[in-house]
This record gives C-alpha cells, sequence and structure tokens, in this order.
C-alpha cells in the first residue's frame, strides 16, 4: 500500500572515531524512505537547495522514491555537522544550518494526497498537523517529534498527536514529553493524548512499544562494529512504516515484527556512514538479520 | 541440585524518592540465596558480627537457606548506605562500614564442598580462588566482581574467571575489563579469558548472554513502580543459578531459561524495600512473571 513520508533532506558532516564524512547524504525522509524502499514505494515531501548534488537524486530515484513531492528552493540545502565519542551512545551537533528547510511549508502533489500510510518526520507540529489535513483518509499515521518542539510547541504538538495511531520517539523525549521519569507511566501519559500506539527507541538497548495494554520489548542488534549511528531512528521508522504498509491490516503481531523490522534497518544503516550500506543491502540480507533476531531472543515457554 | 553462595550479608540503609530504611537486610549473598531458595535449597557461606539481628537469621531459614556457613565473628556487621535519585539508574554511596567483612576469610563446612553449583559474590578475587580449593568438583561455578576489583586486582582477577564457567556483571564492569566500549568486542575479550559464558547485566535494558557462538537479549521487565533497585543484581544471579542448578544439565537452552528466571526475581525484588518482596512472593507469580516475558518478548517468525 502508498506510504508517504514528510520530513527533511540534508547534507551532513559526521565525525565519528573511525572516520569522517562531509556533504552526506542525511535527512529524516532520507534515511526514513531509503530503509522503506525495501518494503514499497515511497512518496517523499521534503525540501533541497538549488546545490543539491544530483547523484543523491539519482540514488533515491534508484530505490524507487517517489519525489514528486520534492520541492526545489532557491538557495543551499539543510547542513548539520555532528560529532560521535567512543561509545556511539550520543551525538553532539556541531552546527545546524537550517537554509531552505527553515521557510519549508510542505505541499502534498494531488497524487500523494490519497497514501494510506503517512509518517511525519521531526518538523514543526504545525507543519505536521497541516500535512494530515492535505491527506484524504489515511488508514495509519505515525509521527516523531524532538526535545526542540516538546518544549517550544508544546500545545501543537499534544494536537498533532490526538491525530496519530502511532508515536515513534527515544526515551528521553517521552519522559520529556510526558514529565515523568518512568517509562511505563511516561508511556501511558503519552496514549492519554490520543495515539494508539507509542514507541519508544533506546539506541543500542533497543525498542519498547505500547498499546494501553501489552507491552512489546525488541532489543537492538548487538554490533561489533558500529559505525556512524546518524539516522538510525529514521531508518527504524522505515523498516516500521515501510514493512506495516505491506500489510493488509495493522494489527498487533504485524505490528511486533513492523518493531523488528525497523530494528533490522536500522542496525544495518549504522554499519557505514551516511546511507552506504543501504546501497549494497539485499533482502536476502534483511530477512537473514531477522532471523538473527529470533535467535537472539528465543528462550523455551514455560511448560 | 546443591548450590553454594558465597558473598556478604549486610545491614543496609537505603533511601530513595519514595521512602526510605535503615538496618535493612541485605548483602550479596542475602539477595542472592533468598531469590535462589525459590528453586533449591541454598548453603550460604558469609559472615555477620555479634550485632546480627535474630530475626533476619530466622526469615532466611525460613527460605530454607542452609546457615552452616554463616560465621559470627565478634564486632558489627557489614553496613552499606546508599541512594537513589529518581532515575534509579544507579546507588550513590554514602557510606561503607566493611566491619567484620573486612577479615572475612571464607571456609566450607565439610558438608557444603560437594556442593555442584557455586556462585561468588562480589569478593576479593583471591577468596574466590580460595573458595574454588575447598570445593570438591563443582559442575558449574559463577561469580561477580566490580570496579574495585577490577582495578585493584586485576592479576588475581583474570585467575579467578579462567577458573569459572560463567561471569555475571554489568555492562559498565564488562567495558572496564575489557578495556574496551563496544559490549560485543569486550564478551569476545573476556571469554578468551577462560570463562564460557559471559552475562552482561545492563539495568532496566535487561541483559545480554554470550557464549563466543551465539547471543541472547532479555529485556527487563517494564515496571511502573520500581521502588528499591538494591540487590536487583544479586537477585538475578540467584534466580539464574537456582534455576540451572535443578537442571540435569546446562544447556543453551537452560541457560536462557535461567536468564529469564533472574530476570524475573530481580524485578520482583525491586518492587519493595530489601527482600520484602521476597516475604510474599509465591511459585505462581514467578511462573506468572515468567509467561509475561514471552508475551513482551515474542514475534512472528519469518515463514
Amino acid at each position: 500500500m502508498s506510504l508517504c513520508v514528510v520530513g527533511s533532506v540534508a547534507l551532513d558532516a559526521v565525525k565519528t572515531p573511525f572516520g569522517e564524512v562531509d556533504e552526506a547524504l542525511g535527512g529524516s525522509a532520507t534515511f526514513f524512505s531509503t530503509a522503506a524502499s525495501f518494503f514499497t514505494e515511497v512518496r517523499l515531501v521534503a525540501v533541497v537547495g538549488d546545490d543539491f548534488p544530483p547523484e543523491h537524486l539519482a540514488f533515491l530515484k534508484s530505490r524507487g522514491v517517489n519525489l514528486d513531492g520534492l520541492q526545489r528552493a532557491p538557495g543551499r540545502t539543510f547542513r548539520w555537522r555532528g560529532e560521535y565519542g567512543y561509545k556511539l551512545n550520543e551525538a553532539k551537533t556541531l552546527d545546524t544550518q537550517l537554509n531552505v528547510f527553515a521557510s519549508f511549508r510542505p505541499t502534498l502533489p494531488a497524487a500523494y494526497r490519497d497514501a494510506e500510510f503517512v509518517f511525519l518526520a521531526n518538523i514543526d507540529p504545525d507543519l505536521q498537523s497541516d500535512v494530515l489535513r492535505q491527506m484524504t483518509r489515511p488508514k495509519f499515521v505515525a509521527c516523531d517529534t524532538m526535545n526542540f518542539w516538546i518544549t517550544g510547541k508544546r500545545a501543537s504538538l499534544v494536537k498533532t498527536l490526538a491525530q496519530v495511531d502511532l508515536v515513534v520517539i527515544n526515551d528521553g523525549e517521552a519522559r520529556q514529553l510526558a514529565g515523568e521519569a518512568n517509562l511505563v507511566r511516561a508511556a501511558a501519559q503519552i496514549l492519554s493524548w490520543g495515539p494508539k500506539i507509542l514507541i519508544i527507541k533506546r539506541g543500542e538497548y533497543g525498542a519498547l512499544m505500547f498499546n494501553g495494554k501489552e507491552t512489546f520489548a525488541a532489543p537492538a542488534y548487538p554490533l561489533e562494529n558500529v559505525f556512524d549511528p546518524t539516522g538510525a531512528g529514521d531508518s527504524f521508522a522505515g523498516g516500521l512504516m515501510g514493512y506495516l504498509s505491506t500489510q493488509p491490516t495493522v494489527t498487533d503481531a504485524a505490528l511486533r515484527q513492523a518493531v523488528i523490522y525497523g530494528s533490522v534497518m536500522a542496525s544495518y544503516n549504522v554499519e557505514a556512514f551516511s546511507l552506504d550500506r543501504m546501497r549494497s543491502l539485499t533482502d536476502e540480507a534483511i530477512a537473514a538479520r531477522y532471523r538473527d533476531f529470533q535467535s537472539l531472543t528465543a528462550f523455551e515457554p514455560l511448560t
């Protein structure tokens, strides 16, 4: 089924203890749509400047991503510069240049409006709501957000949350959003504002999914070589929504599988800089790692 | 089968955001043997002072713990005072009075020496080795340790590691011991020193088990009310070794189940101060939470 993502396309400068890249393809919508492209066709809504390298467009096209909704604005593309220490668990942002992203107003091409699955990546919650107003009747909407909007646009954000089926945020954001250190209570608080499902990403510790009745815990894949964590969260969301959009109905079982596919895509993405691991990734490798998650988590049931 | 633990028995003063206790029953051997007592009879080796309250002895006896190896020395019992903040993830030690524990020399009663399962809780690695010299032929030996011994008695510790089947430590200790930030590589390093299995405890994030061939990841049980994390690691080890000691052979499958039972016991232990939750815990509640772990982690396999 049809999947639409609204977010950022960026050029990243990233330094890790293992090397560095400059002007590398990045941005939430990019990581999301590339990961999702292994499951379905993705319709992308974002903006780039007139300096955006054509080879990056060619890559997204090669992944079957629909770029009709990618606006080109005069000026420079959004740029992010960050650094990771040896622990690789948190990026230190050194510089953010919003450039054309600062005045981004998502406009959905007519052919996008009937998308059944929608992912609202981390943008201004007012714009997230505006995107939903442009949609005909999405079947399943997910959103991300960040500390900047939690503190700066809280009322708008809570309004967005009331309109989505699924919220995908990290543990720090969940605690901050709910004003509650305990994750189980924070989850209950966030679900009380409207969303049916909350997925809390915990980086190297995996993800927790709450639906108000039951909880699902997925580990992160234990990797010997984490090269660049940039985009892990959006790759997770891409694998998750990409898989879900292939399912006839969004059941609890499908959601659990989707969390595993999200974890698979995130685990591959961090194995190289930018989207480089995605360039050579195969469906077979995705299936193999899904099976690795099975053996990673399996134990004998109580008889 | 027979299970022996060597460690500390202490009186704890603990303060959390939810209350405080003073002179509460604590110590690694206490938490371990109480948790393990739900699975098997435990032989305890430790020392207390002449001030140790008889009601604590009565409690351990009521759990069927064999106290023939509990030495009584003139002087005060080991006391620990700690505090937890709202995040409850790390104890701030305010005071440690080793008292009679400072000159503790474990001596195994003759009837303990044929124990088949042994847990060497966090004590001087030279004493851990000494305990093993007193054993006839243990079938399966596990040990814990801490940063104090990793830095202060590294050579002795590595000698102990070469004699054990299983090491159970937390993630910070694993990184420090191996001198390696990446846990997968740290695990490989530690296993290269002799132990067949390494379990890395990650607090609220669960546990990872490595055996050099495959990895098992268990989540922690997501709790709405974590009251006092003191003793969670030793309760984990107690559930783990208690269950293992009931198994005819230590298979990979049994070890995975043991990790879940350890997680179950740790999750119950943190629900109240000291060992209070253990006082009313039932076999039925243990089985129920084991099943909760099944539903917490289950997802459809790839067909």
